[in-house]
């Protein structure tokens, strides 16, 4: 695959804040000094809360006074109730201001990718848009008829893997043991096939009429896809092998640690087990998400640790809401290359879509390792596969329906004071060029282009803006997560055998080096060819 | 109607708890001094603040690890999302215990009041028990079909007005200028009946069918009461004149904010206005219920104040979940007197139920001033109106399905000595003899028996266990409205006009001040037949 290396350009910095640039300066380098801070429990327990508290306390808490609910600027009893509207960080910009920005179309070409122009991210591998896509799956759940909406639970409740109702999680269990339905593949645990072979149209196995569809699967797919389509709860879990490959990996997890929790505790019932090895799985995400998926996206030397304790009284501890913003700053279409570099031979974008088969042909530990081996495509302007084009435009389109505040707005609302040259946002001469010419004025940029026209610092796997804001929606939200509460982390409520799980989960390493023969597969978001990383930090408190 | 004087007891105060007794000593005597700290702001301030975080902190901060849903003790995803079902202070009784109490019939007869033994409360008039049931309608929603289920909005949300579901809040409103539906009765505003007049089966009137049936009404009801319902948000708004008194108070004074709003707003369209007072009713609601309704429960001089500043960073300000415990507590059945002083004669018992006539008849302000004439029962056992009894039954058949642990544990939990004597909890020789009887062992002593059971001081309206669990209920629930919110609590959500109408509301006086003619009339919890008590505070922050 033809690939070009990342360039590099000179931002002008003099808008990015005496204050972020020393704490920058300090947090990016001296990794001697900060593995030293690491092994010493008491100072690295202090700055680990400093550093998430000053993560989450980036804007005011929630609640928002506004969602996406009224078109106009107020707030309701209404909307302060229904959260299956979006949540929002900024009142709306003004409509005048929104209907004077440029063409949606001119604004898509943006992010067009050249032909062979594919820009590598010069620190991720494919593994990081893999987990990025599967986790925000559980939790970014757009209604697909109204993307104003949503059918989130607000919360990192595994529920790709359970299903969003309690009627669909009982369907997926055996009601033996605390387990999940599988089936084996080549010697392999999966999950069971969600439709009758080879019938059209399809027709749901029985005793699974309540597991969702594929979202946008239709009979325009080959049969030999849907035949492979597996019975996952989330709708989104089956859309590409590499979703299915990280849902898998989280169900064989799932039903492992039911059968230790079945040899620790004999007399508990399936329903105890299956709770309590859900209470587990839960937390493992949220360890993972912080512990090696957060650490890597942020450029910062310290590895921050999913301490519940650090939300205990924290006053950002405050009942979640997805945001529209943050619905919209993941979308990290750049990431993913033209083709990925499977076992098998090279797949192009859109022959990856439902096609379960490339997983179960390589089985999952090769599938994960291939993943670790490809770069992924650096994020950012002029490097989105055209196959998700339509995507984008329909990205921007959402952030003007809903009249999101510019880009210099946001900047202002998390601490990063407002730009007032291009050249401030980006070096790069061709996203310079069109930006000036699409805007004319800096304080023009709107907030979905702007985030992804900021040039990145090769150590970061995400633009600046873009960092900060998912740094403040994510942790604030994952570490409000009840299970994590003072009166929740505790033996009581996942085992003494769960509690030892946990302590030992820092990384997708962990689960895939457990539930994968064969191996040892590299399972790492990040370029770096050294095998597993260490765990920096011994058990959870 | 006659009535026995509060006789006087010597109860053993030695398992009170030392730090109790000083607080209690000095808080409840020294009233000029708790008043000249009230006129100092700063020290109002900073006193107010400390008092309602040690009433939030008595007991571990939400969320509960357990609810009514799993009849075993633990902790599943399931339960810690799914609401409907109760949460719990504490876990379950093992089931051997329960198994071993004394038989229901012979528990409920401890309620029963005898043949003209009416103990009069020597602090509170029947306005208390009008207000308290119209105020728990709102969030102590028990589910009819099982009652370890609700379906609360869990907040002060004020739909006993407005209704559960927007369908029902949308067919209450004029749409024009913000108001809800009213009719006029000699001359006074009242909502709109509920049903065609003089038809069997009832008919709802048009536009008025999503509104709900009066929960248990039926035909057996005289056609007249059918003819006199209201349509109102709650179905429990209905069920005596005393709860459609208050509700249509606040129905009143919603319709004279959004007319107060639209003079101050000329922009403002329907929606909005209507959106605005629905926020500022609210915010009465809570006002008045610290203000004016805990401040006559509390036995305590100080007078607390609804200053929403301090939730902002507390720990305590974490999502409501409505408690097994806190509906059960809240069961104030004795504060009934067998026949209600209604200006058109004594009303006993059954006579009021959805008997809307009594209301309309006589009128608003003189229904008010009536039940502020007329003392109310005192809490405790031997004092439950005859009719009544039924219910004191099903309550304690509920703490006993829902395996509520012992009173003991109770007092445990919230900071209160464990009693070794029943002399501790009551000097009253037929109490003690009763208890003795039924239970021999104090730490059998059940929950809802148990805060019944306690002598209450003078000053006091609650007995001391359920004063302190409700003061830990209500007021980490009422402070965590998302009105109340820092980002909220301001001119943009209650606009200008709003934000004033809160500043000068703080008892029910001033409501029944500003929403009827021909008086005035008085409206208070307590006997004192001093007249409208005087605001103490000023306008908030």
């Amino acid at each position: 695959m033809s690939s070009v290396p990342p360039p590099v350009f000179h931002r002008d910095p003099s808008r990015d804040g005496v204050i972020n640039r020393v704490q920058g300066f300090f947090l990016t380098r001296f990794g001697w000094f900060w593995r030293l801070i690491a092994r010493w429990p008491w100072a690295a327990k202090w700055l680990n809360h400093r550093l998430i508290h000053a993560a989450c306390k980036r804007a005011p808490r929630r609640p928002y006074p506004l969602s996406t609910m009224h078109a106009s600027d107020f707030t309701s009893w209404d909307s302060l109730s229904d959260k299956t509207w979006n949540g929002r960080h900024l009142p709306p910009m003004p409509r005048d201001e929104v209907a004077d920005l440029p063409t949606l179309r001119k604004v898509a070409e943006l992010f067009v990718r050249p032909a062979g122009g594919f820009v590598e991210c010069p620190k991720s591998t494919t593994l990081f848009p893999a987990f990025a896509q599967w986790l925000t799956d559980g939790f970014l759940r757009t209604e697909s008829t109204d993307f104003n909406r949503n059918h989130s639970a607000h919360q990192i409740d595994a529920s790709q893997l359970y299903g969003e109702r309690p009627g669909v999680t009982r369907q997926l269990r055996t009601l033996v043991g605390g387990r999940l339905k599988t089936q084996s593949i080549n010697g392999e645990e999966y999950a069971p096939y969600l439709f009758k072979t080879g019938i059209r149209p399809r027709v749901k196995n029985d005793g699974l009429n309540d597991v969702p569809d594929p979202l946008r699967f239709d009979d325009r797919f080959p049969l030999e896809r849907q035949d492979a389509l597996f019975a996952f709860g989330g709708e989104r879990a089956n859309t590409t092998p590499q979703t299915a490959m990280i849902n898998t990996l989280f169900l064989r997890e799932h039903n492992r640690i039911a059968a230790e929790l079945a040899a620790a505790e004999s007399s508990w019932d399936d329903e105890r087990l299956f709770q309590t090895a859900r209470n587990v799985v839960i937390v493992l995400v949220i360890k993972i998400a912080v512990e090696d998926y957060i650490n890597h996206i942020s450029p910062f030397r310290f590895r921050l640790r999913a301490d519940p304790s650090v939300a205990w009284t924290a006053a950002w501890n405050k009942p979640n809401w997805m945001t529209a913003e943050f619905n919209l700053l993941y979308r990290w279409h750049s990431l993913v290359p033209d083709a990925a570099a499977w076992p098998t031979g090279e797949v192009a974008g859109v022959e990856g879509i439902y096609n379960n088969r490339l997983l179960t042909e390589v089985g999952l530990g090769r599938a994960v390792a291939a993943c670790s081996a490809q770069p992924a495509g650096r994020i950012g302007l002029f490097n989105t596969p055209r196959f998700l084009l339509p995507t984008e435009e329909a990205s921007v389109r959402q952030g003007r329906e809903v009249r999101l505040r510019s880009y210099n707005d946001y900047r202002e609302l998390v601490g990063y004071p407002r730009v007032d040259r291009f050249e401030q946002i980006t070096g790069d001469p061709t996203r310079l060029a069109a930006l000036k010419e699409l805007y004319g004025d800096v304080n023009r940029v709107e907030f979905y282009v702007g985030l992804f026209a900021e040039d990145s610092r090769p150590t970061a796997a995400v633009p600046a803006l873009i960092g900060r804001l998912v740094a403040l929606d994510a942790l604030s939200q994952a570490f409000a997560n009840p299970l994590l509460a003072e009166l929740m982390f505790n033996d009581q409520t996942f085992g003494k055998a769960g509690m030892a799980i946990i302590g030992v989960t820092s990384s997708l390493q962990d689960l895939v080096n457990r539930n994968t023969t064969g191996g040892p597969y590299a399972a790492t978001f990040t370029r770096s060819n050294r095998g597993p990383k260490p765990t920096i930090f011994g058990p959870p408190i």
